[in-house]
């Protein structure tokens, strides 16, 4: 059995001798470098572009500005969804490579092209501009009322989009007598993904056809929309994945391959390299949304919820990106984790002049999350139930199946979960010890439960393809169109595809990088999708070459397909176990044979029309600093199911990674951005406080291996989930050590002065 | 229709502007530089080396010699075949990465690897060798003999291979009464391939892989070896092809792919490139054999044979590379184009301290048609026929079946060859005008004929893998093993592809470069074999892709594919042809549907059990300085039949090339060996005389488009075979101006005058 084992990574080796190359380790050195200007106002219009001085400086090769876009202006939408031929389903279309009607402070008005760095950097700076300046708008709500300024043509109020749910008769059910309600706002902020690999990319022509080398999770969207972008057909353009140094969403997005290819066909195909520093990265690429969250429960004494209503405000910054789509996801989180018969959800996605949000890990739910397990919180001390029992009774039973997905609770998963996480936190002695602290340092325990669904059907397409090539000694070789983006994909592709033949995981080469001209379609990383949706690719797939290799194995043993199969890389004959012959010997016969020479390979693709629940719940202890108003971990635990687990320590290295972004997103981090000019204020890593393991206790992970019915390996996603409870798990410690709820993140000093102050505690 | 049309090559436009990249190209500026210590003696034994002096230059990082081989000291064998599983087939087995029995003047002693160029050649002069000298032998016929030094110990007589061919009688036949005999000896010396570029590799390990980017013809038989060189599993050695600048066999060599590996293997798997200089080139890549025949023909007074022997002894030089396979094809020629019912045959193949022979363009058949041509000449002038008569009533008849390889000679297509010949240089005439010449300066006109079998079945594997991937915008991408080596391939494939898929072939973009982790399995370019068996392996896929995107245009269309085709792009009922949909909305339909959603791809091995006969002439008029002892060509035409074309300008442009390659065989080129020394005397391009466009005519071309009935694209041979008859016409051309019937290669003005002086031209 390959699948279960702790495998060390695939790509561990090259990794830690920093042999492994990504996509600026392949740029030739002849590569013109690219840099963008951008806007230096958040709102307006480009009147002029003076690059006379910018043309003069030696080495650089051109300055191509917003006016020069000539065939070129082509509106393309920058979501990494898969493409839709249903265009009322197609993303908002509403990106220029250069623009000059400027719509956050940081837009991508110009461009140079240089020899070097330096003289682009010159370059850059010798450009004037001449801008017509426009009112600002940051805040959601503000950006929705009447007057406010508008910026895209076609959205009232700035509204990129609304959509309500509904279920039984919320206003008949608030009727009933006796019902707490209990009405509470929410905040999130933008935060940024801070992958360590700031995006980059390359391109070049070859003939009529544009390639394009970039460190994105979806190269096979990529191609589509760099297509849309040059307006050419979508088979001229090649894009090729390297290895990634993360992404976390901010590479499922279109960032600058569009641009780069533009530039490079505008100095006639040469060689261009576009490289985001990291101040542009946190500006021009695109953040988590903030969402502001109203919630109304009215419950009944019995801790039973009779009706409940949901408003969320999902600030989008200036384009579409990703959109509403995330906004969407949040609003569904909300009846499908704690069901009510009674349910009106509202959910506004609303253009901004901010740097835009698209994906980032956990695409809306670790917003939702903050909002739903912190009010859950305050209805259970409300009511006065303690606030696991108050869970327990509440959240999604076992056997409970959503209409829309048709995704079912197929186990008592969440009582399993929070019994794993109670046990590491030895909570209930740890409760009582907790209970009646009066000092000025004290301590508190938080629990938070979430729910994540695997995958996008059947919102958008679910495809995988893959290919296998049986190679001249027995091993194999493994292409999908899923992406290694660093979570260690690549290790769990390559244990599924050896499990199936009946190999060992060494045996198999998987080609990590991407290449759209010959890789098998796949859409990319995000979903969390690729263990589940690539599982269901290489088990079909493997399970044809194992056909074609039984089947071979026929011819050169006689025995035929019904009585043999591989393990450990032997023909088997499956009735009495003898070895037959093994795989390598077949593999050279095969290719080499002067009586029947076959190149042993299969290809197929996976549609899936299925996903699957994920579930879990985070435990915190955290130490409270009334007077310094700072809030500390001291303990902390994610407790998953996401069925059963292909290598037991990458799912745990990935749990810890999320647990660490949970951190951040609920103590530290924010991207702070001036109202009046809509600059970003803090757009480096200085700045913008990011979680690092000097702010995080030792980070316990546990997991509940149900298995997933729907999956060929029984299992769910793992990739965005452990992000999710952190933060409000957190923020529920931090209530229950001093009494205060803080509805709002980053719970920062300065927060926490804000409320602590408010509640009286600072006097 | 899209074979059959000059399109322009699908490489032109990078080629022109110099963005075509090479090996050179890609390798990333921090790899070593590795250089091989080449030995100063021709035969002997390495006693010690002293690399302490090289270690101190400063950017050495390792110098590693004969005796560091360790786990490494594994024997393989470097010839392009196919591998077989039969060890009695197998290529011989007698290299070593670096060797201390030094076999040849070059031999790969010791290499140094530097982190600069600079580092590494002072290093390599820093080295200091002890030897231990051996008899040096260089002749053929002296090797032969008792008592010649011994080159390799399981070689008596150093001969690696002896084989023989009968047929009838011969010792009766020679007893007919009336028989003219005629006796003769004819050489052919070694000469070099001058590809542009020289061979260039670079290695580097990821994990327990190595990969090797290579400028090779046999990407996938590079594997195999590097891997027998290296001793592990197959597929644990990645072999890349870049386009790479010529090859003409020297490149089906494996040259040092496993040298390069290990010497990175030596330095823990880091960048190592290894890049031959031209001086390498000449001396320690590969040569063509210099053949000896020896020609014995009984002939009736009608001009027709009663019986022929024929023996070769062909100089291999150091070591086995392609061998005896090279000298058993030459010898197999002859009793096919003159078919003789008593023939004997004897080829011998014999190492000498000379460079290693190996593949060149024509694989034995330029030598054997400089002796069987320039042998039909005398002949034809002894007996007192016209030779053109005396060709055509003796050339293999139309319907003329070989009992071997089964192949056929299905047309009239000497007699239609060489009237198209005639009729452009006007032969009849031009004849006569040339009959009584007297003066110093004399011009004659000569020709040869050659057939040339395409492929190596049934001696070797043919099969032939492709992929085919329908991209969303229609395009399709085509991946195959067999390789792109300057020769236009590339073109002729897409074309290929395009016609069985009903689309024009600037929608195949064909990948270039192969990689043997994904590349589907093909043995590569040699054997003249890529159009003929490629074409049965695109024939095939494409055909399975067609069937695939019909019976994807029955869902959408509900016409079945039985009464639809593709036609233009356009998917066609062919009942009326009614365009029902474009292929292009059919491909983005079928991999973005919600329903069902297939990435549409096809792959499949072709094994061919088959190949054809090629067959030309050369007419050559040439004018001879008697007193400068000079030849020079004044006019001169190919005509080939090598089925039909796929590309007319790009078939006109390989036999154009193969030409200029004849005229140097035939005037100027040879490979200059020291006897005593064994070193090669003229390693560069100065002293090498490389025929060039200065030193010939126009090149006419002419074809005779017989279909080949076993190629589904009606095509065979051409790659080789415009190389094979034109030393032979010019000799021919010669003795017909001056009576002198030259029997050695290259008539060079050396040659001449011996030949001149001893006929008594001269006084």
């Amino acid at each position: 059995m390959e699948v279960g084992k702790s495998i060390v990574r695939v790509d561990a080796f090259d990794k830690v001798t920093g042999r492994t190359k990504y996509t600026d380790d392949l740029c030739d050195a002849s590569a013109y470098v690219a840099k963008i200007l951008h806007s230096t106002i958040a709102h307006g219009r480009v009147l002029s572009i003076d690059t006379g001085e910018a043309e003069k400086i030696e080495g650089v090769v051109k300055v191509v500005t917003c006016f020069d876009l000539g065939e070129y202006k082509n509106y393309f939408p920058t979501a990494g969804h898969p493409w839709s031929t249903d265009v009322s389903h197609q993303d908002v279309a509403d990106r220029l490579v250069l623009t000059d009607e400027v719509k956050f402070y940081g837009d991508d008005i110009a461009a140079v092209i240089a020899e070097n760095e330096v003289a682009a950097s010159q370059a850059l700076r010798a450009i004037k501009v001449e801008y017509e300046e426009y009112p600002v708008v940051t805040d959601v709500l503000e950006a929705m009322k009447d007057g406010a300024p508008q910026i895209h043509k076609d959205y009232p109020n700035n509204i990129l989009k609304h959509t309500s749910i509904s279920r039984g008769n919320y206003a008949e059910a608030i009727k009933e007598e006796g019902l707490t309600v209990v009405d509470r706002w929410y905040n999130t902020e933008p935060v940024q993904h801070c992958h360590i690999e700031n995006f980059i990319c390359y391109a070049y022509a070859e003939g009529k056809r544009i390639t394009v080398v970039a460190s994105t999770q979806i190269p096979h969207i990529a191609r589509r929309v760099v297509g849309q972008a040059l307006g050419i057909p979508w088979g001229d353009v090649r894009v090729i994945k390297p290895y990634i140094g993360g992404g976390f969403g901010n590479k499922q997005d279109i960032l600058y391959e569009p641009l780069c290819a533009f530039l490079s066909l505008k100095v006639g195909g040469h060689l261009v390299k576009l490289d985001c520093s990291r101040e542009e990265t946190f500006v021009a690429n695109r953040t988590r949304h903030g969402i502001k969250f109203h919630i109304i429960s009215h419950v009944r004494k019995d801790g039973t919820y009779a009706a409940r209503k949901i408003e969320m405000f999902s600030n989008q910054g200036a384009y579409a990106s990703h959109g509403h789509s995330i906004a969407a996801k949040g609003l569904g989180a909300f009846p499908q984790l704690y069901p009510c018969d009674n349910v009106e959800g509202d959910a506004y996605t609303v253009f901004t002049n901010r740097p835009v949000a698209g994906a980032m890990r956990g695409y809306g739910i670790p917003q939702a999350m903050f909002a739903v397990e912190s009010h859950t919180e305050d209805v259970a001390k409300i009511m006065g139930i303690a606030p696991i029992d108050f869970r327990l009774k509440n959240l999604m039973p076992q056997g409970y199946k959503d209409g829309f997905s048709k995704n079912e609770n197929y186990y008592d998963t969440f009582r399993q979960c929070i019994e794993k996480g109670k046990a590491y936190m030895d909570y209930d002695n740890r409760l009582k010890e907790l209970s009646n602290q009066t000092g000025r340092i004290r301590t508190g325990i938080g629990m938070a439960a979430f729910w994540y669904n695997t995958a996008v059907w059947p919102i958008s397409l679910e495809s995988s393809s893959s290919r296998l090539v049986l190679n001249q000694d027995g091993s194999v070789t493994l292409q999908l169109g899923e992406t290694e983006i660093g979570q260690g994909a690549d290790t769990a592709f390559s244990q599924m595809a050896a499990e199936i033949l009946g190999i060992s995981t060494d045996e198999v080469h998987i080609v990590s990088n991407q290449d759209t001209d010959i890789t098998p379609f796949g859409t990319g990383a995000y979903a969390s999708r690729q263990t589940y949706i690539g599982g269901f690719s290489i088990a079909k797939t493997a399970g044809l070459l194992k056909e074609k290799i039984l089947d071979y194995a026929y011819i050169l043993t006689n025995m035929p397909p019904a009585i043999t199969d591989i393990k450990n890389s032997m023909i088997i004959r499956t009735t009495d176990n003898r070895e037959l012959i093994s795989l390598r010997d077949l593999a050279t016969e095969a290719l080499y044979s002067l009586s029947d020479s076959r190149h042993i390979t299969a290809e197929s693709t996976a549609q899936i029309k299925s996903n699957a629940y994920s579930f879990g719940c985070c435990f915190a202890e955290v130490e409270v600093d009334i007077d310094m108003c700072k809030a500390k971990v001291k303990k902390i635990i994610n407790v998953h199911d996401c069925g059963k687990l292909i290598n037991p320590a990458l799912a745990k290295a990935q749990v810890e990674g999320g647990m660490s972004m949970g951190i951040g997103y609920a103590l530290s981090e924010i991207q702070l951005v001036d109202k009046k000019t809509g600059k970003v204020l803090n757009d480096n890593l200085l700045d913008y406080k990011l979680s690092t393991c000097m702010d995080h206790p030792h980070l316990e992970t546990a997991f509940v291996e149900n298995p997933e019915p729907t999956s060929p390996f029984g299992t769910k996603s793992l990739g965005e989930p452990p992000t999710c409870p952190v933060a409000p798990a957190i923020r529920n410690a931090v209530m229950q050590a001093t009494g205060v709820g803080v509805n709002e993140l980053p719970m920062r000093p300065e927060k926490l002065y804000e409320y602590f102050n408010k509640a009286g505690l600072l006097k």
